[in-house]
């Protein structure tokens, strides 16, 4: 099996569990604003790699105790000042009302700290415009939960076959995003455009992403775009959204994002990765593979050896986590860059900006 | 099982024989012109359904003599003019080079008699024109075998599916149509632009009418379209294609089509095609599904009741070919209407004419 050959170098030990990048303590870290549940993911990934979570704070004391549940030797801030007044926090996680989430960051780094916010990282191109700024000027990172791509490990072991020439050059990546609606359990910023920003903007943004990463874009543009509206009660959600891009290097791209997830479906979203290679494909099917095998993870492989199945759930980690610690210590940028991280977010912004309104 | 109750009104009894629509020598149909395989598939929906081959004719003697080891009986025409003099003939077929297939048609219409080409039935938007044009003054059909539709289980049940509910309404339907280049085997014409059309007038043109077909639209905007080079052997061999279109009733519709299938795939192309609904989606399999189940039409139906895999290969049959020969002897439109069959045509020729060269 090609992934059996695959393994080192990775932060997680197959079937085991991920080895710490850093030692105790050494690297303290803040949650601050629990907005979305991409908290957890966002805290899980770093803790594994060895950050300490050492304050919490959300003005929302429900919120904060539930964090506490998760989290119980975490010490819950009286502001969002007291953390950033505490010089031993290296890095404050965060993943507030999207529209909040620059502002955030612009304070977490003018306090001289590392950043590291939920996606999508902005909801305009002014904010964008501001934050690259701010990075310039402080030397500071605005780093981004791409999750999608950086915690799904078919997705991280996609990126590897693609490096070890499995499928030849990129000719295109294409995404199926779609998520549940779950409408009940949404807070009010949910159905808010100017709050979430739009859908290409939000969900769209981890596959813009993951356009960039697969086909190794430094730049692109973004061809056409559209949204669409298809429930009334939520007059500003964006249900349906699609893009279609033009790397730099020639590659495409096309992704289409919804929240159409019916409710039979075994988990949230079939979401999906088509990567075409002048060699051969990849389909990666991330979270589930419908009426077929249980689990996510699942890759499929097709070139000139033939068609594999590889159930990579386990195998391969998320080294991003452990990346990201030893970047801000280091002060490398070998989790992501900066400009790849703002290059993403600024296709979304774009996409978004120009979309077509169906 | 859904596919069980859907078995009724079809030109195929399960896992039977077409029921033929007309009597032995009711409906003679002549093929002329075999420059692409394609004439196989299209004179045996025809004779299953009902049709008698009187003739066949191409200039070139071995692919003549070819087609009479699979149809014995057929008598060889000297010339096209002999077929088309023949008052008998009710109908001909024919897969000419691309660009020939207009001017084909229009001495076939003149002459009194129905046409079916292979896809893609233009190369330029002028000769749908004048075709347009010959088909009102003639009252004459100007079929095309869009067969990836048409004649593919899979393909034929999904519509039933769809008008049935059990998605609710259509938001988008996204095709994927790789094909193997085999490059050996193609003649000179398919490796020159001016003879084949492009990617997405060819291969392309089944996925408009999906397209069109699946959302019920009567019309559409194609949004953007682009191109791709990536074989330096083949300059003029349209290697990847992609366009993404608007229809008059707000769905929306994305395809893309390659000559990259590798040489491991056990079919001659994975092509899907996902129908995204308010209220569930489906994803079809239709060639291969890929490291799974063997065989083709694999129908994967997700909604309210569940994630269900439905193997329809041999379950649904054709209903084209019968309702065909039914319209050309009734004079009525049940198989396509020429309105549908012209505008899925077009649109490919725009995208076609407007893609972005990459």
């Amino acid at each position: 099996m090609l992934f059996v050959d695959r393994r080192d170098g990775m932060n997680y030990a197959p079937q085991g569990k991920p080895k710490p990048v850093c030692g105790p303590g050494e690297f303290p870290i803040a949650a601050v604003r629990l907005d979305h549940g991409h908290i957890y993911g966002m805290c899980n990934g770093l803790t594994e790699a060895g950050a300490t979570i050492k304050w919490v704070y959300d003005p929302d004391e429900a919120k904060v105790a539930a964090f506490r549940r998760v989290y119980p030797g975490v010490q819950v801030a009286r502001s969002e000042d007291e953390v950033l007044a505490d010089a031993d926090v290296r890095l404050v996680a965060s993943a507030a009302v999207p529209s909040e989430r620059a502002n955030l960051g612009m304070r977490v780094m003018a306090a001289g700290k590392d950043y590291f916010t939920d996606k999508g990282p902005f909801t305009t191109l002014s904010q964008l415009e501001q934050v690259k700024e701010m990075v310039a000027r402080t030397g500071r990172k605005y780093a981004v939960y791409y999750s999608e791509r950086l915690h799904v490990e078919s997705a991280v072991f996609a990126g590897q076959l693609i490096a070890d020439g499995a499928i030849g050059r990129v000719v295109q990546v294409m995404g199926i995003g779609p998520h549940r609606l779950n409408a009940k359990t949404r807070p009010d910023w949910f159905f808010r455009l100017a709050d979430y920003g739009g859908i290409l903007c939000d969900i769209g943004s981890h596959q813009v992403e993951q356009f960039l990463y697969y086909t190794g874009a430094k730049d692109a543009q973004v061809q056409a775009s559209k949204v669409g509206y298809h429930l009334a009660q939520y007059p500003e959600l964006e249900t349906f959204g699609d893009a279609t891009l033009i790397a730099d290097n020639g590659a495409s791209g096309y992704f289409r994002v919804d929240w159409f997830t019916p409710d039979g479906l075994g988990t949230w979203g079939d979401g999906r990765t088509f990567i075409l290679g002048t060699d051969g494909y990849i389909e990666l099917r991330k979270y589930i593979d419908i009426a077929n095998h249980p689990g996510g993870d699942h890759v499929y492989l097709v070139n000139s050896d033939g068609e594999q199945h590889l159930a990579v759930q386990g195998q391969v980690g998320f080294p991003y986590f452990g990346e990201l610690i030893r970047d801000c210590i280091d002060r490398t940028e070998k989790a992501m860059t900066q400009a790849h991280t703002f290059k993403a977010a600024e296709l979304c912004l774009i996409a978004q900006r120009e979309a077509v309104r169906l």
